[in-house]
Parts: C-alpha cells; structure tokens; sequence
C-alpha cells in the first residue's frame, strides 16, 4: 500500500517539527511538503529550521515552499500547524482548493461549521464538514489544556452529566512555542497566562461534549518543559462517589482504533503525588492521558487531576489522530 | 527601653533561620535562647546551623541548648518553629512552664482553646487563651498557604459573606523545609502535594473568619524558591461586582499596628501576568500580599490570585507578628 | 538459550532502578534477585520501591532479600548499585563466595587489583581480575564524570598522548541518587561541588587510559535533571589541529560489540550551541555520548564539550555495559 | 548640594532598568532624560517600559525621547544601557555633542583609545580619555564575566602576575536581556553560549590590569535568574600558595571609595559550596564579589570560583561606578 501524500503548513516552529516526527515512519501518511513563511521558502527544510526536539532529527530530504495551496499538490491533505494569527487566511485558502485542512490552530475552533475534534470523544462530528462550502474541508483540535481535560471529562459527562467546573492549570513552557516565554520570567517563577487560554478553555470543552455548562479556569505558566498539569473540580449530575467515578475513567474505550491512539488511553494513577509532568507525560508515547488523585470535593463534589503532553496529544499528535481519523471515515 | 528576651524552638531549620533573621535588629524583641534537638545542644549556634538563607548571616553568640524549659530562663515568650511532630509535646511544657509560646506548628491550630491568628485579621481571638489552663498560653499562625489566602479573603468575607471556594495553589520548594523536597522532583517538575496541606487549608481560613464555608483546595509544589501562589474562585453572598471586590480589598486596613505589618498590606496589582513569585515576593519585606487579576468567574462569581512569601508572611514573620501582637495586646 | 540470572545489590535506588530498566527485556540477563537493605527485605519489590523514573514501570515479581551472598543463590553475577559507604563489605562478601561482581560504587576503582573498565575503551585490563583471589572477583565502571570524558578523551590519548587537562562539569541532580541534593539549593542556583568528586576525576582517566597526566577539574551541580556537561581543556603531545581531533573523534570505533554499545558511540554536533543536557541525553538510548564545540584553547591547545547521560551511561549502563562485556570474554 | 542630570540611553530594557533602580535616590546623580528607540519615543517612561525587576519599581516621570544628543540637553552625562548593534553610532555622536559617555555596549571596549575600568582595579585609565577626539569621550565596562574575573585575578596578579587562566562560566539567563534566551532551551537544560562571550572573556582581562597572558573561556548558560559563577584555574608568576592566595584576596582594597562600591569588595567564603548565585549574589547590593574555593590546581597552580550579580555589579552597577568615578576624578 502505498502512503497518503500529506503537506505540512507551518512545518519549521515547534508544533511543525512534532508534526514532521510523528508522521516519520508513519503507516498511513507520509509528508510530501513542507510549507512555511516567505523567509523559510526556497531553502532545505533542516536549513530553515532549528530543530528543538530531542534527537534523533527525522531526515527531510524536501525544499520549503510557500503556504499556498499549489505547493501542495500531490497531497491529500494538509496538517497546518500556523500560529492562529496566520491559520485564518491560509486554511480558508486550501479548503477552497479541496484540501481536507486538519489544523490544530485556534483561527476556526468555535467556527459552528468547523467540527472540533478530539478522535476517541466525538469522531461523529466529523459529519458537520458536510455543512463546509467545499470542496474541501477544516477540521481542528482542541487547544492543548482542552484536551486532556475533555478527555478525563468524557467518560464523566456521559455517565452522569457535569454540571459545572473550576479548573486550574500548570502549563509547560513549550505551549508558548518556540522561542515563546522569556527564559527569564519562567526561571524559579510562574505566572498568569497573560493571553486567553482561559477565554479558550471555559468553551471548547462544551462543544466537545455537546454541552453547556459553565466553566472558570485559571490558567498558570510554570518552568516546566512539556506536559499541562489540570486540576478540575466538578460537579456531575446525580452526585456520584470517587469510587463509581474512577471505575468509570479505567472503563473509557475509544470507539475509533487509531495508530495514534494507546491503549489504555486513560491511566488512571493512584499515588498520591502523580501526576508529575516530567515523568508521566511519556504515557503513551506521549498520546496517553495520566489521571490521578481522584477525590471528593467538599464544594463541587469530584476533584481530579489530568495530564498529557502538550504538543505531543495536546497540539501535533491531535492532529495526527485527526487526520488518521479522515482516513478511517473514508474522509480522505 | 530594653528589648524582650525571646527564646526560639527549632532555632537551627528554615523557619527557624527566618526567625532569626526576622528577629535581629528588632525594636521590641531580641533572641536569648536557641533552642534545638539534642543533636545540636551544647554547639555554638552558627556551628550547629547551616545558614541556607541569603547573607548576610546574622551573628549569634548563643551556644544552643535543649528544648526544655529551664532553658529559656529569664525569656518572656517563645518562638515554636519547630515540626509538627515535635511541637505538640514542647510546646505544652513551655506553657505549663509558665511561658508564652507562639508556635507556627501545627499542632494546635486547629485546637478549640488555642487562637489561630493573622494579627491584621481577627487579633480579638488572642482572648481565647484566657481559656487555657495556664499559668503560660499557646497561641498559633496558619500554614502558608492559609495566610495570604484568609487575609485576601477577609474583606470580602466581612463585607459579603464567604459562601464557598474552590483552591488551587503553585507552591515554593521552601514550604517544605530544609532539606525538604528532592531536587530530582522538582527540576522541570510540579507534583500534587502528597501530605495533608489540602485539609488543613481547608479549615483554617473559617477558624480565624468565624465562618463555616466549604472550601476545597488542589495544593501543588513546583519549582520555585520562596512564595507560594494562590487562586481562589469564591462564591460571596449577594454577588458583588470585581469592582466592588477590587475597592472593598484596596480599602482593607489592619486594626492593629505592629512593625511587621506593612502598609499596604494587600497590594493589587493590575497587571494581567501578575501576581509572579520570583519578583513580587519581596513586598513589604516579605509581610504584604499580592493580589491580581480579580475578574467574574463563571461558575463562583469571583476570582483571583493571592501570592505571599511563604517563610515570612506565611511562617516565621506571621509568628513574629503574632509576638508583636501580644505585646501590643499586654499580654507579655 | 536460556538467560543468565543476576541479581541487584541496592536495586531500591535511583541507580539500582535503572539497572532493573536496563536489564528489562534484556537479550543476555534476567534479573533472578533484588537486595537491598534490612528495611526494605522481605517486602515485594514494588513495594519497597518508590519508583522515581519514568514510566513504563517494569513489573518485578521478586522479594526484596538482604545483601548477602546466599540471596544471590543461583545468580552468576551481580550488579553492585550499593552507596560507596556500604558497598566496600558487601562487594568483598560476594566475591568471597565465588560471585562476579559489577560495581557501580567508588569503593574499590582506584584498587590496584581491580579493573576499572569502560568496556569500549579498555576490554582487556579485565584480565586484572586474575589477580584477584578469588574465587569470584570484583570489577568496577568509573564514576559518572570520567565516563563521558575518558570517551572523549580515549581517541586523543591514543593517538597524540594528553599531557594536561583543565575539566569543568556541569552536573545534573540525579547524579547525587534520590532524594540526593535539596530542592532548595537547586532552585534557580548552582553550587560547586562539596564532595570528592573533584578528586575521584582526577585520577580515574589515567588508570583508564594507562597515562599520567595531571588533571585539575571543578564540579558544578547544576539544576537539570539528567545529563553531566563535561568541559574540557587539553594539551595533547603535538599540538594536532582542531580538524584532526575531530577526525580521531569521528573515527573512533569500540573495540568489543555489546548490545548496549551504541553506533556511532561518540556524536559530534557541530552546531554552536550543542550538546544540550535535556535534548541530547537520549542519544543511544542514553549510552551515546554528544561531543561539541572542538576548538582551539589559546592555553592548553584543544578545547571540547562532551556530554552523556549520568545514569545510563555514566552509572547503570555503564555497569551493564562491563556485566556484557564479562559474558563476551567468557568470565561469565 | 544639587544632583548632577543624567541622561539613559536604552532605558526601557533591562540593563537600563537597573540603571534607573540603581540611581534612584543616588547621592550625586538623578535620572534626567531616558532615551530608546523610535518605538519608544514620546510615551511616559512607565508606559514604554514593562518593569521586569523586583518591586518597588521607581517612580519615573519622565516622556521617553529618542537616543539623540539633542534629547539629553542639560545633562552632564550618559550612561548608555545599549545593545551593542545601536551603540556605536549612538555613543559616538554623543560623544561628539561634548557628553561624558559611560558605556556598557561591548562596541568600543576594545578601542585603544576608550579606556575599560572597573573603577576599584584601573581608575587610572580614565587618563585615556585624552587621546580621544573631544569634546566629550566614551568610557566602557567590561562585560559580565570579565567584571568578577578581573576583580579576583586583579590582586593576584599585581603581587605575583598572572601568566595564563583556563575559565568555565555559569552563567544567569538575565545575561541575555529581556526577553533574552527561550524558557524551551533554559528548562533543566544549560547550553554553550553560541555568541561570542568566550572571546570578549579572552582579552578584556588583558586590556584592565595591562597584561598579556593567554586566556581561554568555556561560557554556559545556566537555569539562573541572576549571577554569573566564574571558575578560574591560573598559572601565577612564582606559584604562591593558597594562603598566600587568599590573604592577597582579602587584603585587596579598592583604591577610590565610590557610593556604590562596597566594603568588603571581595568576600572569601570558606564554606565548600560556596558561592551559589541565589544567595550569594545581593553581598554588597549586588556590587560585592564572593570569591571560594581557593585551591590547589594540579594543571595550574591555582583554582577559585568567583561569581558577581551580572546586571549590577558586572552591567548597571558597573557603569554607574564609572560615573561616580568621573565625578571623584573631576571629570564631570
């Protein structure tokens, strides 16, 4: 069989280079184009970029091109992994060019016509690209703390119903990109996030889950490399015990089989001092979801921690499954 | 005006340092007595101690003793900054011995006789040690994260009402002591607070506020050197406005006046990436607080950060104050 | 073929850890026996253990038994990851009774008897063992400083003969085990090295490399988590140019084929700001080392980075690098 | 007596805010214009500016003008917080306008005619400033690791001579300015300064104590905010002891008495950890040195560390020295 030819647009920043290992020695997917900005354009891609993910460096034997859609030709698809700032403009311009665009950008997340994805929650959304004006398509990803709280939640949501959340976060630095934080604000420090992830995380939750209840994060910066540690407390319908809700988390199956998705994609961890970033965000070949600590919270009834790596399941690898998921619904 | 003599328990660990340090160049009070395990008895204090605060090392010309207290002859009151484990027993003999003990342990805290107190908040509870037995008393500091999370609260609480609170906080490696946490867990590492700091924030705030509303609280070490960061998401009776919260905090004024206590006490910073541990922990020499980003919540109605060092508003300087409040008080 | 047994001599710690990752799934060795100190004897090993890596744990179905050589019945070898302090007794013990010992501790390196072996490097001084009297023997791997320097240094010694050598480290915090150093003095801080380690390299080389060199070395601990940097200044005998150090460098090639060495075993980067602890440490599955900045030192001739990870190569591995090269040369 | 006007040149980073920090309240000198780029030009300095620095942050009121001579009219002075990109046509038409310009852009230290001084090492030198063109003149600092470097090898070498120094660093992300080095690459990570730290290192030593001896540096980033750790390992004319090292070292005193120069200047810790950054780095205001662990080095005679705050003594810190050192010298 062979490879679905797939071009990268942003591929040089962080997200980009994660994208460009996942999809190295991919079974499905192999990458024929590496878009970037005006200054890349033209050079060898291990020229234009400076790779920051630990070695070895995936060999890319391709010339970077402008992120215009006649340099994609030949793909079926394209992963953009653009600053939002960017994303708008250019993933409208492929869509309109039949591309099926599988963005993790925040440009169209709460688009009503945009499916937002996480494959193992809500795979059906992928219906709503029939909505698209064509003929192609754009599917996106949760932003990188949405994720591995939608999908402790899930499992919650569906059994019981969660009727509202207080979340907090301790974000690893990657999630600022590349080069992101000043080394000196996060050196024996953490800070507020000073952006909207919050605005981000009170909403895209609910159109996960097909949902509507509130929720208030506060959102914090640590000195951590990879990995957002969350912290949710919730109250669920009906009032369930720890224990009926831990059983529930070990029982979640994805209703998609993924290459990207492990098994289990919840782990749930009993010691009382995990999650820890540094150590469990290999879970899973870093696609896995460590949860820990479950417990009764005197004001909202279930308090939990939930833990992914943040460009791995939380940026890059969402949109890998994504696109695995394109795939396996005939989508591609 | 001569000063005070004051012995200090645990005088050679972290807190004990910062008592120390707190404690030199006084104008009320001067340390008479080091008090010490066994081990370090008979050695003179800066050979029985290694100083792991920033210099300069204050000079002490004590030879450390044991902690009894025959030791502290000639003392009018005592500084207990010893752990937990081996406050309970010490300090119940100083006070039969006659002394005023001011402890920061946790042994009493919680104890109905013994006043838990933030001198600025509810100084009117130091009367309750007319119901200890005597002829001394025990008077106690919450834990750290309990401080700078009841004196930001206290407004409000008066004010409105403190309904409920959902807790979450990112704190220093110096709350654990020396040598405390393992470096190996907390280089580019945040880990769930393994003991039982999420119970104990989750009471003493309603002991010194008179209250009795749920509070549930997600405690997190990360790797900081000194000051503990707080969120707090709070349901408060009749639903203010933040601006309302903001005045109503601007507007708090200490009923009592100690050397210790800064003015202002609880500084709320406007800027959206503050309060940062790393630079806003100097404050009023360490005793102010520092508030920010007070903004609507969703699910609670109000949210905001509280930040304070944790070793001195939040240990050794709330026992000081605690020392400076008995004197103001007549109780020495 | 069926596997040889081998049991682990402090297998609770950080080091004795690593060797039981390392030796998971191994094509050779199984490890039959974990020991370890009385408190921890009789207890499951998992449960004795506070595992402190990452994830995956591998599962262990054996009970912790003490140090003592009649525990180890039907091993042929065992792997010392004992503390120096306890391992002098122990190791002897073992070798007394007819075991092969492979050591990780600094007891017995600097013994005239005992080879101290980097199996890539000097293979045959474990003929010494014959020395020894028997019936079993002990041999030891260097400590995890000398390591990557005497990797480094090998090729140069061989070809132009070192004269001198000005060494400084940059040190992770796993090198001092767990809980090791305190995260109060790792926070945002460095501090020179208070220990021997300073003298144990300045003699480790040369019984290495057959030489004599003088050999002057400052030890700095800094706050990552795994990977020492290991600077090094050096005369070598006629003064070779930068371009055919780095040719010797590139062109080394081990003399023994192990399963843990890998290819290439020395990575020279020549990017500017390389090697990088956090990233490079994983090269060869952390048994390569990363050598970079190969440049002229207007004192000593040669200047030059190298780095590898402290307790793979530098520690665990290193002691089932000498435990596989025992089986290649028949001491097995 | 009134204060002399200054005017700031690049006072909205993070060199000039120290600057400004440092001559807030200074007995001789006040802030009188702060000049930046055209960005900056026309706001109110606090709105220009984002203060990185610990609170309080000085009150400036003062409309941020462009770094023209113009902008500094009825100032006696500039200190010139600088990249080194803009500086050298900046300072040199300040120059020209007849301003004393106190420089610590690395653009004209090695100029034969601009003199580098540490005022407590060469003050003489400020005599070149004769050779210069006029009206006004250019006077340098050293950059942030010559600073601690000269100040210790400075007594060694007037009472023995230094005849060579092999020098690793440690040095503080606040080295690179705001926003300076990525948190990507300073999170449990430290890597080779790919700039061309290693070289200014190599020859401004020379330059301040008029010498001539090979000097070659290793410079690496460190995960600190603040401090510069320096080991030096030095040959010395006639090999001295380490005592005799070390009563040199404490017997140095500065020959001009300066606001900002401290007393001790240089501080000999004996303890064997020391000096660490986090504590050590505020001795004297952060314009004392903390000099340790002098040693006996087998490749070199002898070994210390010493180590500076970077941002004061060895950038801010140093230029307002050198003002105060004009003013002392008649120069202003």
């Amino acid at each position: 069989m062979s490879k679905i030819n797939v071009a990268v647009l942003g591929a040089t920043g962080m997200v980009g280079q994660r994208v460009i290992q996942l999809l190295h020695d991919h079974p499905w997917f192999q990458v024929a184009a590496v878009l970037a900005s005006e200054r890349s354009a033209g050079k060898p891609y291990h020229e234009a970029t400076t790779w920051r993910l630990e070695p070895p460096e995936p060999t890319v034997d391709l010339i970077v091109d402008r992120c215009v859609p006649e340099a994609a030709e030949g793909c079926q698809a394209v992963i953009s992994a653009l600053p939002s700032s960017t994303a708008r403009q250019a993933e409208v311009a492929f869509a309109k060019a039949g591309f099926a665009v599988v963005s993790n950008a925040g440009a169209f997340r709460m688009d009503p016509t945009v499916p937002l994805i996480i494959p193992e929650v809500n795979p059906d959304h992928l219906d709503w690209i029939d909505r698209q004006p064509g003929p192609g398509f754009i599917i996106t990803n949760p932003n990188c703390n949405a994720i591995p709280l939608t999908l402790a939640l899930a499992p919650l949501h569906r059994r019981w119903g969660v009727e509202a959340a207080c979340i907090s976060t301790w974000q690893a630095v990657s999630g600022a990109g590349y080069p992101g934080e000043s080394a000196w604000d996060m050196v024996a420090n953490v800070h507020p996030h000073p952006g909207n992830e919050e605005e981000k995380l009170a909403q895209e939750p609910q159109k996960i889950l097909d949902a509507d209840f509130p929720l208030s994060a506060r959102c914090v910066r640590v000195p951590t490399a990879d990995g957002h540690l969350v912290s949710a407390q919730v109250r669920l319908t009906g009032q369930p015990s720890v224990d009926e809700v831990v059983q529930a988390l070990r029982a979640f199956e994805s209703p998609v089989a993924l290459p990207s998705s492990p098994t289990p994609l919840l782990h749930v961890d009993e010691r009382r001092d995990r999650p820890q970033p540094r150590l469990d965000v290999v879970r899973g070949g870093g696609m896995g979801v460590t949860i820990g600590r479950v417990e009764a919270c005197h004001v909202m009834g279930i308090k939990l921690y939930c833990m992914a790596h943040n460009t791995i399941r939380g940026a890059a690898g969402a949109a890998v499954g994504n696109l695995e998921l394109l795939k396996v619904r005939g989508r591609l």
